[in-house]
């Protein structure tokens, strides 16, 4: 496949989500359910939530996008999780992963493991120990956060990528997007992000957003990655503090200018 | 009935809300969960979520009015509803439906019927879409945003008011409020209410927070729906950024004056 | 015991929370869950929210800290907050109750009755007509506010805390803490606090905080209490505005420093 991702093409994106409004919907978690949706909105899209398994099917066929986000799991959420996943497959509606806490306990990484083996996931997104998990590979994760990954994150995002066919987005200083034979290696972004609930999840709503509009997941991830990064870094001039910097972040993401997107760092490779 | 709605009779009601501190019982989304509670409290009133079945019926008994909102509805949270909605009918405490997404899901659609069936509703509230799905008509509904509307949305709110013997409220650019006799048309608001998450659902909170004070629906809905957009218009002239209007519009709530309900821009008719 | 809070000694627990970034696990409400997420990490934890009854249990065993919080509880809820506190014990991990709304339906009075009888609990938190409540006197909370307490609140928390030799906090103007034998009174915070939903739940993930790192009960509340007060006096130096207070709130305890801690203000005795 071709490797570029250029501001331009981003900035393409960015328009025809705001042109097109797709409705991106989520099953996400409670804890930062708001964030999701209002950087949905902010990018550009509709969000929706719906996650009982009486509607999270016809919801998902009226989308253009999926999101899963295990952060507050229940057994029910996973089924209509799974439920949704396997309507949005039917219809080549692309699903996004974020695999919040696998790794922390047992429950987690099997109903990840779940959410894989049965439905076709578009983007896994995770953070390092999340995705070595997945992986196979061993690896710390306190609550939801990546204390300690046995060996490179690299590797066990494209062997997971290859495993599973799909693309995989690991979050973190440097966010790393694999589809198995492309990298991005995406430095933009800011450390005040690290500092406030919900960036994480936030990003894996902006992937899902691109994904409405961009059939390949791997321009989609790396290119909404990277310009949430750009807003962050936007955000981070006007304030130090961590909840102004966040509304500010979400207030930055619905006014991103062309120009704004000439600050991407991206590095692809094959 | 007489057709009066003054900025002084609004004004006293909010002066009654902040004396006498109402309990507004809600049965809501996960997604605005927040919003709801803090618009209730900016307004005066005091918010609480109960959404158990085994104490939604005895937490509604205790408040002046209950606000039910189906945003992220499942089977259990809408037999708690029917079960609180049962309970205020029965000691007159007025109830709130807003009928969010209804239209865009069977589910969706068939549980607020259900809940419409079931207990006597004071307002019902939604956008152009879900009140027109409620009343008969086709409309598309694109997650919880209204997209298309088959008719004439006030031919549809005065319809279902005269069924249902209830008083209607569609939000949106401008708001209709009717009993089936009398109409408002409210001018008031921002279109940066569009931008943000959960403006929609916190106006059902506040209609709530009046109906706790005024024994006349349409006058409660009429008469927030105003208040609430003039605090929209102050704090749109305060930031153009949408996450710094949420918060400023709930800080302009707390502290609307009498002076400020002056540009209340409210058209009634018979 | 010792009788001593110095602003030394409440700077080194935040110290050594900042550095050991100690995991606080929640089973808490959703209308304030971010909230309780946020400042847990402003306060320098790691927050992580799992409720699941197939996995409260195995997070709490990787926590530092457990808060229980009944804001909106279900039976299932209650289930999964026993198995949780029943690991912590197992631990000695610490368990944070807020009894929120206690004595506003009978199944909150039973529901954090039975927690207390299954679970032993570090810090009972609780505000005046919750803690009435569960010391058996007679109180009116309406919704999750204290409105009319019979007796006097001090001598409801010190029978409770002999009873169930737990720690007893009282959030209100005065904050009162106590184990039975020694008795804190902080005269900390601000009245903006009381204008913004989710400062008292916020309060008990603070608690929840310093026990992580400080194995005296009585010490972590009083001090989290008068650190978190502090936080919001010099937040309510910067603006009257409720919801831009809230967010200053939390930035401000990201940032406290040791000279902030200069304006403690506890009495302690015996």
């Amino acid at each position: 496949m071709k490797l570029e991702l250029t501001p331009t093409k981003v900035f393409g994106d960015l328009l025809r989500i705001r042109a097109e409004r797709p409705l991106v919907h989520h099953l996400t978690n409670w804890v930062t359910i708001y964030d999701c949706a209002q950087i949905t909105r902010s990018t550009g899209g509709l969000p929706v939530m719906a996650h009982a398994v009486e509607e999270s099917g016809d919801m998902t066929k009226i989308s253009k996008a999926l999101v899963i986000n295990i952060g507050t799991l229940t057994k029910e959420f996973i089924k209509a999780s799974i439920e949704a996943g396997k309507r949005a497959n039917e219809m080549n509606i692309p699903v996004i992963l974020d695999a919040v806490g696998a790794g922390a306990t047992p429950f987690r990484t099997l109903s990840a493991q779940n959410i894989i083996e049965e439905v076709n996931v578009s983007v896994l997104k995770g953070n390092g120990g999340e995705i070595a998990t997945l992986a196979g590979a061993v690896a710390e994760v306190r609550g939801v956060e990546s204390v300690n990954v046995e060996g490179d994150p690299k590797k066990h995002a494209e062997d997971l990528a290859r495993e599973l066919e799909t693309t995989v987005a690991i979050t973190g200083e440097v966010d790393i997007v694999t589809d198995g034979s492309r990298l991005a290696r995406i430095m933009n972004g800011h450390e005040l992000m690290g500092k406030v609930v919900g960036t994480g999840c936030m990003s894996a709503s902006v992937i899902g957003t691109f994904a409405a509009v961009n059939d390949d997941p791997f321009n989609a991830a790396a290119g909404g990655l990277s310009a949430y990064g750009i807003a962050g870094e936007i955000a981070a001039k006007e304030t130090t503090r961590p909840m102004e910097f966040k509304n500010r972040l979400m207030d930055t993401m619905s006014d991103l200018k062309e120009e704004d997107l000439a600050s991407m760092k991206v590095i692809l490779s094959n």
